[in-house]
């Protein structure tokens, strides 16, 4: 790496050491024997890590605050602290069986960048915050992204207060019982610029041998529930010819959404993940089966494309298998185009520090996605092994750690200097 | 019908209301809201219809025993006592949500034809005999047909004995614990000819309009269990090219099984029935998919050449969609063909009785596969609504349980009296 000195505060450095001691000791809070972590939001594992949270970003002289949604802000004072902050965050809870890296890298990033101001006294003009976004995961309330979607003015801060688990227990019950519902209104906090470094999920960046995806925001996509209606029969004593087979119709319709997600390439995909067949006895033709369509692109227009693709093509493999269809779309999330500016100061970080990168757009939906709606936002990406998450296997690389925090640092940096010439 | 006299008893005539009568009546034992029938073998609803049935065939001049596997034998005695009995037979015992006529029918027909003999005082030359064999079904203790395989010698007598319920419950205590353990050992029971009446339990008849099917065997039969592994992959960050997607490949395994048994007309019948996927999750590209498979033809080397056709196409695709696959046979039932003599019997019975006949295989097994490999054998199907069975809303017209009733009487009597001759 090239030294360099100046406004930009280049020759600041990522202590990746410091950065892989943290997520190795938070990942005590929650761990399970298979190496993965089980920290459901707002559980006492929850208050764990967010204790650990506060402690450490206080100790890299920072304030820490949160909201009425809990959601965590760690400030560092800048130049001119009535400036809107440079912000970089993710999140610390997990799924039922996560992994060690998932939304754990981009807040833990965010501190070892907190931890290379601190060690140089580097004073950026804005404040910097790092925040830690409850409920990214949606494994324990539904939605996923929650309380960054209440930040972003998507959800209601009540509708999330009055969320319940599956055991019944209240969102707003039990962010009072750990500690975590702060004062201030969630939302009413301007933003500069949103950074958000996290691993990939998926296998392209490893398959290309890249260490940064340079990510440019975030798939459109659309879920539906499909429920095909045929006659159950004997297996044995009804003749093909006679039958209205559920299953086998079915199966022409997934390999049919296969085939027009390959038509779409190279960015689109299509996915039938669950199926259901009824009544699922191996001597008895299927009378009925539900299976979800997941189809997904960068761009609206081909995801629309897409739907209307198969709609067409069920119907007509449902006719010839004398079946019924019933196709109802339950999710609908249009496609998040991140800012030009925030994605060239990605860039420009990633190609300074002498990282192989490649442009590219997520598959899954993060907490950026929504603060894109109220600030100029971009992502990080950094490889995952065989590009395995929500897994308790899930696996990076130190060296690959400390570089997507190096971009972060970087990024930061620039949208400080940056931004701070437009405002 | 033409009035006849003779020897060959044609004269006599089945009762179709009191056979009627007996199948409403005894379908209150283990009678559900939705008209069918709860009536598990060896339960208390199991020993109200036994006991229904021995009081009723003993009031028909007949006396009833029973073997050390509880199946019932009701004999009306011969002019010649000495000779194995000509035999009709079938099952009471149901599904968990079974109808009222399978396997009932064949047993309460075949109490119409006791009826009809006692009330003419017709004296066949071989005793006759109704069956009631234990468990057909399999549906509390498998497997099904299970006591008319101990009598054919398919099973051994302790094994049934020991074979427990999902509850542990064992057979022996329970076939002991209802009073019907018999000490004649289980099939040491020579018989001369077995006839079985039951409904088709398929579509055929009722969409030809066919009142009586002349049936000439059993198909045979290949089960298998089949398991794709893929990998689980996230839906949106999963490049449709480097996809292992199970379900995918599983859909085209399932789709080409159905054209290979298309391409077997007109017979032979193919069937996944039952399909599990893991993890079953809207947003995950499904990594391994269990399914079984069932193919039937009444000819052993029609069933082998599909089994042959399959395994090259399942693996063909498994390589072409970069899964594995793994293909175990679980159930091999080769084909049973029935008596000629038996089969020709009940042809001429439809036919000089007047009623519309086609020849026609079973697909299900029955008591009546396993008595063939000890005895003449043939059976007799009619018209089910729909082709619908183990069903509470099975369903059949009352003209048809009588001209079965019919045909089992005239085919009973001409055993009588064409083996007769022979022995």
């Amino acid at each position: 790496m090239t030294k360099q000195t100046g406004k930009t505060g280049s020759n600041l450095r990522i202590d990746g050491q410091a950065l892989w001691v943290d997520l190795m000791e938070t990942a005590r809070f929650g761990g399970t024997p298979k190496g993965g972590i089980k920290r459901l939001t707002l559980t006492d594992e929850d208050r764990q890590v967010r204790d650990w949270f506060v402690k450490t970003c206080e100790s890299l002289g920072c304030t820490v605050s949160y909201d009425s949604m809990g959601n965590l802000f760690a400030r560092r004072p800048g130049q001119d602290d009535s400036l809107p902050p440079v912000t970089m965050g993710s999140h610390l809870d997990t799924q039922p069986t996560g992994g060690k890296y998932d939304g754990i890298l981009g807040v833990l990033g965010g501190l070892s960048v907190l931890r290379a101001l601190h060690r140089s006294g580097y004073t950026t003009r804005h404040p910097i915050e790092l925040i830690n976004w409850t409920n990214e995961e949606g494994a324990r309330f539904t939605p996923p992204m929650m309380c960054s979607g209440v930040f972003a003015g998507i959800f209601t801060e009540q509708d999330v207060l009055d969320k319940r688990d599956r055991a019944g227990i209240r969102f707003g019950d039990e962010l009072e019982r750990i500690g975590y519902r702060g004062s201030e209104p969630c939302g009413r906090h301007p933003v500069t610029a949103y950074f958000e470094l996290h691993i990939e999920q998926g296998p392209i960046l490893e398959a290309e041998e890249k260490t940064i995806g340079i990510v440019e925001g975030v798939q459109g996509m659309r879920w539906y529930e499909v429920t095909v209606r045929g006659k159950d029969a004997h297996a044995g004593s009804t003749p093909m010819p006679m039958r209205h087979d559920a299953l086998v119709a079915s199966a022409k319709m997934i390999e049919a959404l296969s085939q027009i997600a390959f038509a779409h390439a190279p960015t689109a995909v299509g996915t039938v993940g669950l199926i259901e067949n009824r009544p699922n006895s191996n001597n008895v033709v299927p009378g009925e089966t539900f299976f979800t369509v997941d189809i997904r692109d960068p761009n609206d227009t081909v995801v629309l494309d897409m739907e209307t693709g198969f709609k067409k093509i069920f119907a007509d493999i449902a006719e010839t298998c004398g079946v019924t269809l019933d196709i109802v779309q339950i999710w609908d999330a249009p496609a998040v185009h991140f800012d030009p500016a925030c994605i060239g100061m990605v860039a420009e970080a990633a190609s300074e520090a002498g990282y192989s990168a490649r442009h590219m757009v997520s598959g899954p939906g993060h907490d950026a996605a929504y603060l894109a709606s109220v600030a100029p936002t971009a992502m990080i990406f950094v490889p995952c092994k065989d590009g395995l998450s929500h897994n308790e296997e899930e696996s990076i690389l130190e060296a690959d750690a400390e570089a997507g925090a190096s971009v972060l640092l970087r990024a930061v940096l620039k949208a400080d200097a940056g931004f701070s010439k437009d405002s």
